[in-house]
């Protein structure tokens, strides 16, 4: 069934080419003999494989399968001093995917990463987005170019602030990476500049705030993680979108930290067969924790300086702020954006192995 | 925290519109009123909220909340006596949302609908199909209408069969809906007509198929739904896509079955931690209940008659053929697909209510 000849692997997909099924159950291997590449087995059915070291060792030695490397970094409001920034043109080169390596890498790291110098246009940022990868559609459209509605400029000059929050919580998957760029700030004209609230944009690293709870208050933590949550949208009149069931909070892969859902306006009902008061007590906690001043990271979006950030662990929200903004943006989906960290940092053959042994 | 009012639940949105941990934790009823429409309270802190029968009743009496009605019916070959059609004219139809109604209820009960009568080109397939709910970015684009190349015409000639799978098993979310739309079959010239291969189309029901394995042979369900494996895309040079963890072939929610990951070929390695020679005997039985005559339905597609079906329960497949062959089409999320199911066939209330309480 593991084969890697060219006969039971087509080489261009490398996907299986022969029936596993159809493969004798008692097959069994007539002769094996270890060469300085790898090892040959001649099997009872004729078939030859040959399975190099490298394969072996991979699969066969050890069953903790050798992950991609991520250097994990928490981070709290201290980032500010030094956000991970890429420069546009180093991403877009075509000539050299380092400056794609870099920026995946630094999302991969701090869930997060402004590209700066990027030309001020929605194309542009287009552009660039879908170089890590295809846009994803909701019933909100694709890439988005927003800009106010001037005719209702009055009551469109205050716009509140939001909490920190992850978006689509009400997704089966919800967005993997999630980009703004601001495109444009226009002041209103009937106030002094240095009266008119800029709309700050805040960041909280969730796994920075998970780990302090889980630090903290242990049992909390196991709270949010086990405890499974509806949540939904019904903000259209043609739109009620809930995930495919209920999801925890805090999601974890083993001990690893591996999602986290949060939009308190969007949940449903927390569920009655649950100790209702002990998980209002852990999210107040949580929620506590997300607004500590040493966990929120606050800063001025600018044209020029697309924020990009993964929407499965880093928390975005702003403050309330004055006159027009035009930004735009898009979703992109998790596994798209990781393939292509892998495929620009590291071998293809090490990914594919990685792929290939996933758990 | 679940006050219906008003002021504390955007009417537009329906997402709450204030803090949930800025109530005081010490919080109490003060008075309780049983009125005609509902209940009153007034609390501690001397919000009054209300509270209708209906609501009560869905959230409250039971830790069973309840479920909006699908009739799911298992289905084997002899589906091809009448298998599920709705007319195009009638899901376009602007006035009324009963064809649409009826296809997605259809999709829901079967995992399958065709949708006859609909024009032959690709504009109008790609109006359905987004009608329905946004079509699904991936690394092979959105909408599709796949012509052949005729320089290839030669090679083209012999299309391999492709035995029943499942498509994106290799997603995080595997796509949803998929649909097909034959638009041409122009058969080779230098063959008579009667010697043509034609292509015939296979559809298997994964839900029945699961069922038949686990009435047969309930240790080998158990092995297909509890041993996670790992899946990959790996055809592109760019491109080397695996889910966000280890996938088991049969998920289930509870006792009910909730999706089917099949595709033999993008199976990754059978992780060596489980009883490896068990998990191969279980999938060899599920190949063969795959395989059956009456699991199967055979059929064949034509121009008119647009195919669409739930990918997370419907296995699909071909035989070989011959001639060139115009298909397009396109996937589309389950989440938006549910949304649209919904909200055709239950009143809007209700969904919601079953959204909020969704285990």
């Amino acid at each position: 069934d593991n084969c890697r000849c060219a006969q039971c692997v087509n080489q261009d997909t490398l996907q299986r080419n022969f029936d596993t099924f159809a493969i004798p159950k008692d097959i069994s291997p007539t002769e094996i003999s270890a060469k300085a590449e790898g090892v040959d087995i001649l099997w009872s059915d004729s078939h030859r494989s040959h399975y190099t070291w490298s394969w072996l060792r991979s699969n066969v030695q050890s069953t903790q399968p050798k992950e991609l490397l991520n250097q994990e970094s928490l981070w709290g409001a201290a980032i500010s001093s030094a956000p991970p920034e890429v420069d546009f043109e180093n991403v877009m080169s075509s000539g050299s995917s380092t400056g794609m390596a870099e920026l995946t890498s630094k999302i991969r790291q701090y869930g997060f990463c402004f590209v700066v110098n990027s030309p001020k246009t929605p194309e542009d940022t287009e552009k660039l987005l879908e170089s890590i990868g295809p846009i994803r559609n909701t019933h909100y459209g694709g890439f988005y170019d927003f800009i106010p509605d001037l005719a209702l400029a009055d009551t469109a000059y205050t716009n509140l602030a939001l909490p920190a929050h992850t978006d689509t919580t009400y997704f089966t998957e919800p967005a993997g990476l999630q980009a703004f760029h601001l495109l444009s700030h226009t002041p209103p004209t009937n106030k002094p500049a240095s009266e008119v609230l800029g709309g700050q944009s805040l960041l909280v690293d969730g796994f920075y705030a998970a780990e302090t709870l889980r630090r903290e208050s242990p049992e909390d933590f196991e709270i949010l993680r086990s405890v499974k949550l509806p949540w939904h949208a019904s903000g259209n009149q043609g739109v009620a979108i809930a995930p495919d069931m209920a999801y925890p909070v805090i999601e974890v892969s083993g001990d690893k930290l591996h999602r986290i859902r949060w939009n308190n306006d969007d949940r449903g009902v927390v569920p009655l067969d649950v100790d209702v008061d002990a998980w209002y007590e852990a999210a107040r906690k949580w929620n506590a924790i997300l607004k500590r001043k040493d966990h929120e990271y606050w800063f001025q979006l600018e044209p020029g300086r697309v924020l990009i950030f993964d929407n499965w662990r880093v928390l975005h929200g702003r403050s309330a702020f004055e006159g027009l903004r035009r930004i735009c943006g898009a979703y992109i989906s998790r596994d798209d954006f990781v393939s292509r960290w892998k495929l620009t940092n590291f071998p293809r053959e090490d990914v594919i192995a990685s792929n290939m042994q996933l758990r």
